[in-house]
Order: structure tokens, then C-alpha cells, then sequence
């Protein structure tokens, strides 16, 4: 059972119910974006799914209802800010906001945020670089979920990385992925599908490999991408140890392992830590140059002759546009365990219910 | 049979086989080092075996001896660089001591250049920001050896991408990976050694997986990182399209698709591309609490259980870090067809055989 909303409509009710939490209506268009762009884009996992947990945080006080990220330390194109435990969706934006306008400047500039919260998906801030002509990059930590490679005990979170490069005529490029195999999201569909997950996602405290999302739901135990073979695996383990350290120790957030699943109850605030980059494109290059130059690539790689049972090779985020496009124009279908979560909301908060 | 040589007395021999090249000497001795860095680490198919193909070009004219990089767009944290068709191993390392600078002044910084040639390991560029309390960041393309996901032609270069992170006594992390499942020196070992390599690693022109290596060898059709699994394989392929978008359409230099491998014979200068960043920490952070940070992220990773048949869990370039103390004590091996094409050098170069 699904239902079908148009994204204004979904975009006005999340707004409105961060409003209703204290959040100033322009941050809660903002927060709403982020979520229902997450919706259009197919990432489900992280769309409004999630929106009775950052309310839940927020009527708690674990997350603060205003959000202004404050400048601890500073040069002209390296920025440290501290997010005073507001809604990581606003800190997000307001630090790649930032990031964006020291690259104008400056060519290229990067910024570390502490002190923030669960800011959804990571491309959304790397396509905010996307109008402005130019390469976007955003990480962010999160709950420990992944063992390190060889290792049994989850210590790194599935600490995502994301990438934004614009085309001129084919859509942008955009890479928008956890450094573990899969994030805990595929899991959870595994879950509501009642099927079992392939041999290489995730292990068992003795290190057996499992295919039964139940047990894996039970300690979650991802292995990073490469899995366990040797040689492969190290991969993704290092991609996790360089969103850690740009996310934890330069941004002095805390370490993957000391931070809370959005999930659990009674969380304290979770110091989660960003980072975020910005390339500013004719700083390199005339942009049409560039931008020809991609869409000679995305062709190239378009028209490679596919696989057996592929149609054609898909551009990373191509699969992700055109579901933008579909959703766009047909609305956003939402689970009904998804729908029941926002009437709870929409009662609980006295708005008008979807 | 392998032959041990000391690292000093390898460097000096490959230095000098630069010059009578026609190579400066300061640039000789930089050149020297990176491929005898790489040789310390343990990746010996980028280090001296290698040593005959630059020697090859730079007699044939088809690399410049005389490397000096020239800014052609400037702002003042992003430089693109033409490399004139240089040695890469010095273009890059012009090109980080540029990125580094710009860093300690500014914050941050990325350099992009084209026009080079291949350059080693990425490692060690991303490695010179260790000493000047940096993070380091390089990428190149390369020639075509990679599918795209879901696709059948080799379209994209190995494209490797490296970080190095310090620590405080810990050992700096150091990520300098292939974003294809492996290199293509993996399967050169497995061709040495006579063995079949894992399923996931490459496919034929049907797209059937490949275990044989002397399949592999005939075209090549490495798999990206995460190899055929939908959800999982476009990872790599995504990874491997941000370092073709920074280092071909970003750097203004060729596609991966128009590059010819380094072993092909009569190439023209191949117009290769890098891409570098550096990261100043104590822009972001006080050096020593990020150090703190980092050797305690570290050792905590390290105390993980580890998984059965594993002794422990192994930091990302903690494996080489061990390699380079041991062969800085003990020598660097040197496999008989090295030690053979390294004769060979030296008599056509009339310098002293090692």
C-alpha cells in the first residue's frame, strides 16, 4: 500500500511540522527540501521516513530549534564551525552556503563543522555547489555500523561521500554514497521485502558472512565496500578512515563510535561532524570548456555496449535524476507504514494531517 | 630469485639513469625517490620495474626531459598547471609543493594539471603534506582499463585516488587505492605466480567473470570497485568518474579514453591529468588535539576483535608503513626480470650496473 503526494504538498507538511517545533520558517523550507529531495531522489531511507525522528529530537531539546553554526577558528578558505547541536540539516546548509562563497573568492575553499546532528542525505550539500558552476564534496560521520576490515566490532559509521560535478546539456554528475558496501537503508528494504541480502554486506560477531537481514538487524555488523576479501576490502575501510578523519578529528566532532543511532531514545547530542569542499570550475578552466568536456565523457559512457540483462550503462545519480523527474511530475509514493508516522506527527503537533 | 639492494645505493642507480637522460639532477634525485618510495612500500609495480618505460620516452623524445610546470589560470587556492609533457613524477611533485603552498597561506588549496604523464604512485604526493602538518590529497587518470558499471568496454583508467592523514606517534594514514576492484599490477602477479585470480576482479568481452589472468592480460576489462553487484559496483564506478571529471575535464587534460597505456610502443605524449588538495589542520583545528584525536581513533581500531584468521586489524597504510622500516633496514628485493631490465638500463645508459 502506497499513496501518492505531490513533493509542494510534502515539502509544505514537513515544513510545517518543524515549524511547529520552534524551527524558523525559512530553516524549515530548508530542512523540508532536504528531506523530500531525498524522497524524489529514490533514497527513501532518508527522506521523510526520518521526519519523526529529527521532531522527536527536537520537542526533547536534544537538537536546539535555531540553528546557528558560530566560526570557532578561521583562514580564508578553511572554516571550522560549531553547529550548537541545531538540526545538521541546517548546519549543512549554511556551512556548504559558506564553502561556496570563500570558493567565489578564492578558487577553492573547505569547511569542517562539530557540534551538529543528522543532516540526511550527503549529496544535497555537494549539489549546492551544482548553480554556481561548481564541484561540490560533502562527508559526514554517523553511528558505528561498519567494522573496520578484518575486524568484528562495528567502530566506524557508514560515513558517506558525496560528490557534485555539473555537465552542460546530460545532468550532473552526482555520487552519493556510503563507504560501507551498502548503507543500513538496504537492510531495512531487505526487511520489509522479507528477502535475504546477498553474501558480502554484513558478518556476525564471529565473523561469519550473513544473508538473513533479521540477524544483521540485530547487531548491525556492515562490512565496508570491497567486503572481506583481501585487497578489496581495505578499500572501503580506508574511504571510512578519511571521512572519520576529516569529520571527526579536523572538525574535533566525535569519533563515529562515540555517536548515538538517531534511532535510539534518550540520545544526548551527538557532536556529529561534516566536512565540505568546493572547486570553483572557470577558477580551473572555462566553464563551457569543462562543461563540453563532460558531456563528451557521460555520451562516451552512455553508448559503451552494456552487459548481458543491462539496458545501457547508467551515469552515477542518472538513475537519481530521473526519478526526480518522475516523482517530480507524478508525486511521491510513501509506505504506509511511512504515512501512518506522519499522521502520528500531524496529530501530534495539531497540523493538518496529509 | 630476487636480488636485495640497498634503498640508498637503488636510488642513487636510478637517479643517475635520469640524468644521463638529459634529466636535471635535483629533478633525478625527485624522480628516484618516488619510484623507489613506492618499491619500499611494497607496491613494486609501480616502483623501479617500471623504470625502463619513463627511460624509453625520454630517449624517444616523447617525454621531456626538462619539466618545469606553467601556470596557465590562477586564483588563489585553485592552479591549473600544463605540464609541457614533463616526467608526471616531477609535475606532480612541482605541483603539490604549489598546492602545499597555497595551504599554509590560505587554508586550503587544490591544483589541477594536464599535459603530464604517468607519475607513479599518487601515494607519495599526497604523502609531502605529512611533514608540513597537512592533510594530502592526489588523484591522476589513467589509460583504459576499467568498465563502466553495467558495461563491457574498457572506457576508464584504474584512476587511483589517495589521502595521507597524520598522526602523532602513530603512523600517518595513508589511502592510495585503485577505484577499480584492483590494479592491474594484481594481475600481473597472478600471472608471475601462475595462479588463478577471485571472481568480481574482471570480464571478458561477453561479460562473463574472468578467473584466469592470461584471459585478462589479453584485453583488459578490470571491474570497478564493488565489481558486478547492482547497488554495490556503481561505487567504484562513481569514484573512478569524480577523479576522470577533476583530472581530464577539470584539468583541461585527456580522457582516460584517449590515453595509451605506458607500455605501448611509439606513443605520443599522452596528456595525462592530475588533481591535488591539501588541507592545513590548524586552520581547522589546534595540530596537536587533531594528532591526540587521530592516534586515538587509531588504537582503538586496532584493539578491535579481529575477525578469524586475521592477527589484527591493519590501520589503511599501516601494512607499507611496516614494509618501508623493513626494507629500509634489510634492502629492497628485486625480482630477477627487475634486476634484468635494470642491466640493461645501465649498459644502453653506460652507468654501473647495480
Amino acid at each position: 500500500m502506497e499513496t501518492i503526494v505531490a513533493a509542494a504538498r510534502l515539502r509544505s507538511f514537513v515544513a510545517e511540522a518543524f515549524e511547529r517545533c520552534g524551527v524558523p520558517a525559512a530553516d524549515a523550507a530548508i530542512a523540508a527540501d532536504v528531506l523530500v529531495t531525498s524522497d524524489l531522489r529514490g533514497i527513501e531511507s532518508h527522506g521523510v521516513a526520518r521526519l519523526h525522528h529529527y521532531i522527536s529530537l527536537l520537542r526533547q531539546g536534544l537538537i536546539a530549534a535555531q540553528t546557528q553554526v558560530r566560526m570557532v577558528r578561521e583562514m580564508p578558505t578553511a572554516l571550522s564551525l560549531d553547529a550548537g547541536s541545531g538540526l545538521g540539516l541546517i548546519a549543512g546548509h549554511q556551512a556548504m552556503q559558506l564553502c561556496i562563497a570563500r570558493a567565489r573568492e578564492y578558487g577553492s575553499a573547505a569547511v569542517a563543522v562539530h557540534g551538529s546532528t543528522h543532516y540526511g542525505i550527503a549529496g544535497y550539500y555537494a549539489m549546492m555547489a551544482l548553480p554556481h558552476d561548481m564541484i561540490g564534496v560533502a562527508m559526514t560521520n554517523a553511528s558505528p555500523n561498519v567494522v573496520p576490515f578484518g575486524g568484528l566490532q562495528p567502530m566506524l559509521g557508514t560515513n558517506p561521500l558525496a560528490y557534485a560535478i555539473p555537465c552542460g546539456e546530460e545532468p550532473a554528475i552526482v555520487v552519493d554514497m556510503s563507504t560501507s558496501g551498502v548503507s543500513y537503508g538496504k537492510i531495512e528494504l531487505a526487511l520489509r521485502a522479507g528477502t535475504l541480502i546477498p553474501p558480502g554486506w554484513a558478518i556476525d560477531g564471529s565473523g561469519q558472512v550473513l544473508t538473513d537481514p533479521v540477524a544483521v538487524s540485530k547487531d548491525r555488523r556492515l562490512l565496508p565496500l570491497g567486503g572481506v576479501e583481501e585487497g578489496v576490502g581495505y578499500k572501503g575501510f580506508g574511504l571510512a578512515m578519511v571521512v572519520e578523519a576529516l569529520c571527526h578529528a579536523l572538525a574535533g566532532a566525535a569519533m563515529s563510535m562515540q555517536i548515538t543511532a538517531v534511532q535510539a531514545r534518550g540520545a544526548r547530542p551527538n557532536n556529529i561532524g561534516h566536512f565540505f569542499a568546493a572547486y570553483r570550475i572557470d577558477a580551473f578552466r572555462d566553464v563551457d570548456a569543462f562543461k563540453a568536456d563532460m558531456d563528451h565523457l557521460v555520451r562516451a559512457l552512455r553508448a559503451c555496449p552494456p552487459a548481458p540483462g543491462v539496458e545501457r550503462v547508467l551515469l552515477p545519480g542518472e538513475k537519481e535524476h530521473l526519478m526526480v523527474q518522475e516523482r517530480t511530475r507524478r508525486g511521491v509514493p510513501l509506505h504506509e507504514q511511512v504515512m501512518t508516522s506522519l499522521r502520528t506527527i500531524a496529530a501530534e503537533l495539531g497540523i493538518m494531517p496529509l
